[in-house]
């Protein structure tokens, strides 16, 4: 059995993640051996991407099975991975379904874990899949943050949709957000769609609207960290601004996520709180490249993490239970059945 | 006579310009004692802002008139200030008028050098007086890059108005667009703004639109590089998103400029040219601040250094010599007569 992904790989018991920290100038294999180590790797954002940090948690505790590790370990283990990134979803519910296997057999820990996996990357497929037929040949598609094989086990959300329509044989083009203040466009996206040998451009996020007006973005496809039961969504910061001129430009502008992200207990965006960042992200830059501030020391600084756009300014929700529109999702598709 | 600008001083013989490369971290004045020392810092961004360009070489060529340069010498830097910086306009006018009068007496040439010096602090105030009455007490003004007294002689244009409206007793707030790539509103506008204890609020560009959305802004007003005969405009690149999310949320939109930036001669928007910068500063930043990459290594990118905003979504065009309004740009104020 051999497990591969963008950010992830497990194989005759080695689970090694891909430093994303180092990324793009270094293409640093990292191999886990122990939770301890998976945890530091899941606290120094080594690993990333909500889906995938639940996988690799997963992987990390199925191995720890393979090695011999018993009941009363495991589970501490599994609590201290649930620790890791308190406001994970995926994580938690990835442990939660770790623990109800912990006293099986190892292979079986071990298979629940690779399940995971598997899972991850079929859901991904059929995100793909759904939104298919909403690109055409010779579309330039603009894209918002990292929401792709780096963040997946699989190809990714709204970057898998891209990499479906590429890989179907329609000739497109992205462009890339960098993505202020944390640059994951400028430095993940950019190299995924590099490896992946996909045309992009890169431009500063102040850049798009001066696109759209120019008859360059014929369609915006991004990520979800939330959808409401009226449709609004939360995404990176970013993402309503995208909206909104899109909305100016005629330009059919998607959210592609799987259907776990619907929180049906949420009425609508007005209820979904938005966590704020500290004002060194926007004071300056950081990462493996350095630490630059420009901005005068001690700078009031306004930095939220993501933003809630409305549903009327959504064309399509692209999902793996299918492509959702405005009749459907006003209809009531999110809502509690 | 001084002359004491934010970026520029003058007086018995000293001409000093404020480093504006190593702002905001230092504040640096520089001795300027000869033309030569000036092309330095202008072609070395340390003096920066087209008025501001262009007061300077002026000042410079004065100061050599005073100390005892003949004709021929004079002639010679003037056309080596013309070089300095080739698109700059102010420049260019101000060294044609500098050089009318350079076989005058040196105190007369001088006396030229600081009477653009000094119209170019009345065009500033007279810009800000026209501007004042649209600004309210508890208003909360978005601008983008600097156009302020680093720029100018003056108060500046879009940043002098809102100065005006502070100083008049309205309690104001002003959000900062950073302005990537170049960071002009991280580094400078919230320098100046702090230095003038104006408060304000530091944003990445992309979250413009999420503060209109919360109705927290409720004014926008920003600079301009030309201004076609239709009312259209080039600006730093951004201010088109800006214009249209502004729109969208029915927030005034203004520009601030001097009459001089008004081209009659440019029928509408399509006419004006876009500068497409170096790759460089979107793959990362750069400044004394040091150099960073986080892009892909040779990553393809989209750089142009400025966009234009149609005359329909500008409620008012603020100049030296009045507030324009959408009746008066469409009767024809800004055309030939």
């Amino acid at each position: 059995m051999k497990l591969n992904s963008m950010g992830l790989r497990y194989g005759d018991g080695v689970l090694e993640i891909l430093d994303q920290q180092l990324l793009p100038h270094h293409e640093t294999w990292l191999q886990i051996q122990s939770v301890t180590q998976m945890i530091e790797a899941i606290r120094g954002l080594k690993v990333r991407g909500a889906p995938l940090i639940g996988v690799a948690a997963a992987l990390a505790l199925g191995d720890s099975a393979r090695r011999g590790s018993q009941f009363e370990q495991l589970a501490q283990e599994a609590q201290a991975l649930y620790d890791a990134r308190p406001t994970a979803v995926n994580l938690m519910w990835a442990m939660d379904r770790m623990r109800a296997v912990l006293r099986q057999a190892p292979e079986q820990i071990l298979k629940t874990a690779t399940d995971i996996f598997k899972e991850d990357v079929v859901l991904c497929q059929k995100i793909a899949e759904s939104g298919l037929s909403e690109f055409k040949d010779g579309d330039s598609i603009l894209t918002h943050c990292n929401s792709g094989g780096l963040a997946t086990a699989g190809i990714g959300t709204a970057l898998g949709v891209i990499r479906k329509v590429w890989e179907s044989g329609r000739k497109i083009h992205v462009y890339v957000d960098e993505t202020r203040p944390l640059l994951q466009g400028g430095r993940l996206t950019a190299w995924e769609l590099g490896k992946l040998g996909i045309p992009y451009t890169l431009i500063a996020d102040n850049m798009a609207g001066f696109l759209m007006k120019q008859g360059k973005v014929q369609k915006v496809v991004l990520g979800s960290d939330r959808i409401a039961a009226n449709g609004d969504f939360a995404n990176k910061i970013g993402t309503y601004s995208l909206a909104v001129l899109a909305h100016a430009h005629q330009i059919p502008f998607y959210v592609a996520a799987p259907w776990t992200t619907v929180d049906a207990d949420c009425p609508s965006g007005e209820q979904i709180p938005i966590e704020q960042r500290k004002p060194e992200e926007v004071r300056g830059a950081s990462g493996h490249f350095g630490v630059v501030q420009w901005a005068p020391h001690g700078a009031e600084v306004y930095n939220p993490a993501f933003d809630v756009t409305p549903a009327h300014l959504v064309r399509g929700w692209i999902m793996d239970r299918g492509l959702f529109d405005q009749t459907a999702v006003r209809a009531g598709a999110f809502q509690k059945k």
